[in-house]
């Protein structure tokens, strides 16, 4: 079907739609959100215009009194972690607005350090420590990163080795390289730690003499079991360090200076045997390892399993942190008039090509972000329920790919959107460089992206093999499934309709994700396997590193996209429903726009390839009037945002200003 | 010419060379560098670990220290600005790495304020000024940026008025908008300030009462010639503000906090009519304007025109922080070790296909913008010297442009490199983060990124207009006028040919990014034509800006490009030129590839393009062995470039980490 093909003179607005409409759409935690926000309306103590005037310590101070005023106020993470995780993540994203560094203190200390005594030890330990966690009253350190190891967790070199004399665990730090870094919460709160160790046992029928093994029972040869994790007390009630235990600061960071991280040495801290969180694998007195899963392998696994909702809980807090970028910029460009026709008034900024190129598709992406966390915080919060094991498997790829993609993604919209607002945009007051330099290392920790994106191909790659075994494939892959089923389909790109409904049409554009998706699957595969016979899996993998990585990116883009398209589909409000499909189709036109796959090898017509850029731009300009409706609807409360020149009471060009006239100290009438 | 394919079996390292002989040859002005790296070595007091603990007042104070240490040290910037302009980008270039904001200090006092009146004023501002500014006793600000014009500066709205009968302007804030904001050393130190104000001259002729036109004379109608620049006092010797003058701090921003930023508003403030910057425009006492320019906008030209050295200014302390940035994450990264095959040693990061796809095209871009801005100083100084016009009007193109280009790649690769070196690269030791905030901002001041690539468009658009009229074209887009002459040439890039001689072939690459350039101007010229017609000319540049920007980039590439392959050429040591080389047929094939236009209408054989793709993988590779040598050869000595993880003298992978544990206070044997 060929029709007529798409005009730029067809440009027209979108219609106009109440943003608490959609406000309410979006969102159906609301309550919690605005108890929150109403809690710290009535603190302005604790919301200061910049952080960037304060001291680490003055900072990391601000970000405890925060922490304490919540949960004076009531609210109880680690309840909300344990027993109806939508809410921690809910109140999550509020905090991330609030100061992210609050997000992650919070993080650290109930998702991290009490997620890792609820989730990976036995209900002694829950018994033991729930309720002195949830009241801050035993602050708490995860402390797995190593100096010389991050994201090669199996390879962590502190130990653990049991002390059958004693019945203990002594926990050590063999060489430097070992030293726990970026511990949060271990240079000024830390009570005990998680402590991720390689749990040995003596060997009690080896009798030969081992030279150095350690200086325990130098005769004795030491079996080792592998990472596990150990609940270590770090300092007494008065603050001061326990013996054995040496903690430095790991001083000023890039952003998030409100968390305080230390590098912490053990030397020969002694442990009860009990202090083993044993979920996945236990010690009897008599020094027996047991486990119910059968390898090591599975017991890494499964541990490192039960971390995924950290992952979860950094996607929510980026998208979070995106719509209140998304907000300031878009207000500040609306109003910020520069330059015109000659002898007529000056423009908007957001009325340049230029800035709605820049500025519209990532308020696309932004709310094909919002759905996807949703659906992510769902299938997850499902999976706690069931335990399901291909929901596992699914929460797993879409956790660890959706944080890489998201927190790639906001890194890059915080940048543009402090370029977008120019110089204004550099004060400090207007905490677009703040919330960038907070966010940053969102791309790094709870796994770097580069090696997350690489876990979501293995496990697609490993759904690809298992097809052809007659397994069931999880549900958000399935389409993969059809798709490969015997051989590639005809690519959809390739014909040569133009026409404007063909461009914008779901099936077209899922198709069209979809295809690539599977194409990049199909070639991967047959080049791994090619490579792998010369040089080896690891090497193999190396060769098709760039490609593993799109193939990620593909299949996350083909995910975010269906998730939109749901939320499309589900709006009842007619004019609501015409941005949201406007935006949708812009996303998924940058999602093939943005591919080199698509244009590289006939994968798209020339033709098509251009009219769809065109259609990009005229989207952009469709939506450039419903813009500020659009971030109106995320109903971030300006005593939250704080940012003057982002502000919801800006209703003109020259009101803009007047908080930022403010803020700098001028009188203004 | 079709030969044989090229195949990845093929890849090997490029042959080691002596950094010296590259950093020999990288750079003519190494004494001046020493000196000034040898003056800091003296002073590890103006050396801290990091300036993110300091408040603004301490890191400004920090900063003041600098730059009198300099003075004492016996360097005078503002002479080498005035007499030997090379010497003052080369000196930006040391400061850039000592800390940014003492770069943008200087230059605010050196190149803006000493520059405005050096080269705004006359002799008799030169003799009363020159010294006390170039000995700091006259600490000035450069005044033009207003609360609402930023880009716009013709619409600029402070007012300077002359009063006939005392022979003096008025200098006057007329509303709020007009506050001048972001003005650098205005917080604090500035005691005068080059002012850009619209002045403003009674016209004696009119004699019917005007209502509302000013108080100084209601009656009077005033004559508004323009934005010019006049010298305001702002604060006496005590540092005490001059009446009708008030000052507010702009507070702390996302970077350079060692700069005092401020806001100005002026009330009805006199200074003596000679105060006038009169170079390109004098007041007589009987208030007759006369200017040896002819018109308004000329001279307005003129007077920015003048401006361009802050522009280059800024390319060169860019690059030198890319160098900076690059070096850290070459080093880390080839140190770095992560996972590995099994039952082998972990392998380094950059021995990833991921990271080298990163960073070694970034190594590229590094090195071709470092010829590229040596191209740059060149071409000002030779303009400063001879006042070629053609000269002046590619200085202002290059400049514009590659200011734009340079500062918009540094910001990204800043944010690339913190990201590369994971964790530890978020320590603010590691100076990753410093760099990018306080780097942010060059893509906006000096004149925003976006508005100065449209001002290098409009000059190419103009060149192509008057060569129909056969007016001589500026050298360096001579290439246009031979590709344009007629008819646009054939497309170099469908060939089939894929033998890697012919992709690495400078002719071939060269015709390639010119024929882009040539394609996207013609394209370009033909679609405002006919928007023009409908739309009128604002709005009809405002259609295409995307393409203009386009056009800009283009242009800038295939001229980044001409430099390097230039340097390539003369580099006479055969090991350094075979790196040199691949870098920059890697850098040709970024910009080919990233490139859209060559992709969309076949203007590229899809067997080409996947060639293409292959071989810069594969020369990433052959490049990642000689990476370390590459980063040697920027010879940044470790007491400034500071940052623990990337120093020189790491030699093995245990090393890297010394420094760094001993910056977080271990003790380390």
């Amino acid at each position: 079907m060929t029709g007529k093909p798409y005009r730029q003179n067809s440009i027209r607005s979108l219609p106009t739609f109440d943003s608490h409409v959609l406000e309410t759409y979006l969102d159906d935690q609301r309550e919690l959100k605005n108890k929150v926000y109403s809690m710290f309306r009535g603190r302005p103590d604790l919301l200061p215009e910049t952080v960037e005037g304060l001291s680490k310590e003055e900072h990391r101070s601000l970000v405890r009194r925060q922490l304490i005023a919540l949960l004076e106020a009531g609210f109880n993470p680690l309840d909300f972690f344990s027993h109806d995780v939508r809410k921690y993540f809910y109140l999550g994203e509020c905090l991330a607005l609030v100061d992210l560094s609050l997000t992650v203190k919070s993080g650290v200390q109930y998702s991290l350090w009490g997620g890792s005594v609820v989730n990976l030890g036995t209900e002694m330990h829950r018994k033991k420590y729930f309720d002195d966690i949830a009241s801050f009253r035993l602050p708490g350190c995860f402390a797995m990163t190593e100096l010389k190891h991050g994201s090669n967790v199996a390879a962590l070199q502190t130990e653990a080795v049991l002390d059958l004399m004693t019945d203990e665990w002594v926990i050590h730090t063999p060489d430097d390289g070992a030293i726990k870094w970026w511990i949060g919460n271990a240079a000024d709160d830390g009570r005990a730690a998680s402590v991720f160790a390689r749990l040995k046992i003596p060997d009690t029928s080896s009798t030969h003499p081992v030279p150095g093994s350690g200086h325990l029972r130098p005769q004795v040869q030491l079996i080792d079991h592998g990472v596990h994790a150990f609940i270590v007390p770090l300092r007494d009630a008065s603050g001061s360090l326990l013996p054995g235990i040496e903690i430095k600061d790991c001083g000023y960071k890039v952003g998030l200076n409100g968390v305080d991280n230390g590098a912490v040495r053990f030397t020969h801290v002694r442990v009860p045997r009990t202090n083993l969180l044993d979920r996945f694998g236990t010690v009897d007195k008599g020094g027996c390892y047991s486990s119910p899963l059968t390898s090591q392998a599975r017991r890494f696994a499964a541990t490192l399993g039960e971390l995924t909702g950290g992952r979860v809980g950094l996607c929510c807090s980026s998208v979070s942190l995106l719509k209140g970028a998304m907000t300031i910029a878009i207000r500040y460009t609306s109003h910020r008039e520069q330059f015109g026709p000659p002898d007529s008034p000056e423009i908007a900024v957001l009325d340049y090509q230029s800035s709605q190129t820049k500025l519209i598709p990532m308020l696309a992406s932004c709310y094909a972000l919002h759905f996807s966390k949703n659906f992510l915080v769902k299938q997850y919060s499902e999976m706690k329920k069931t335990r399901d094991p291909h929901l596992v498997e699914e929460v797993h790829a879409l956790s660890a790919g959706l944080k890489a993609y998201v927190t790639h993604f906001t890194a890059n919209a915080l940048s543009v959107c402090r370029e977008s607002c120019g110089g204004h945009g550099y004060a400090a007051v207007n905490r677009l460089g703040m919330m960038r330099s907070d966010h940053d290392i969102f791309q790094t920790f709870e796994g770097d992206n580069t090696v997350l994106l690489q876990q979501v191909s293995a496990l697609l790659l490993k759904q690809y093999k298992s097809q052809f075994k007659g397994a069931p494939l999880t549900s958000s892959y399935r389409f993969l499934g059809q798709l490969l089923a015997s051989s590639l389909p005809s690519n959809p790109l390739v014909t040569y309709d133009t026409d404007i409904r063909h461009l914008r049409d779901p099936v077209f554009l899922t198709s069209a994700l979809e295809y690539r998706t599977a194409r990049t699957l199909f070639t991967l595969s047959l080049r791994l396997r090619k490579h792998r016979a010369k040089l080896g899996a690891f090497h193999a993998w190396n060769q098709c590193l760039n490609h593993t990585l799109n193939l990620a990116n593909a299949y996350i883009e083909s995910v975010v996209y269906k998730c939109f398209l749901k939320a499309v589909e589900e709006c009842l409000d007619p004019d609501c429903r015409r941005s949201l499909k406007a935006l949708s189709d812009l996303y998924a036109l940058r999602c093939i726009e943005s591919d080199m796959l698509f244009r590289n090898e006939d994968y798209i017509a020339p033709a098509k390839a251009k009219a769809m850029q065109r259609l990009m731009v005229d989207l952009c300009s469709e939506l450039r009037g419903v813009a500020p409706a659009l971030v109106d609807a995320f109903a971030i409360p300006d005593h939250i945002l704080r940012a003057p020149i982002g502000l919801s009471n800006s209703t003109g060009a020259s009101d803009v200003y007047k908080e930022y006239l403010l803020a700098a100290g001028f009188d203004v009438v």
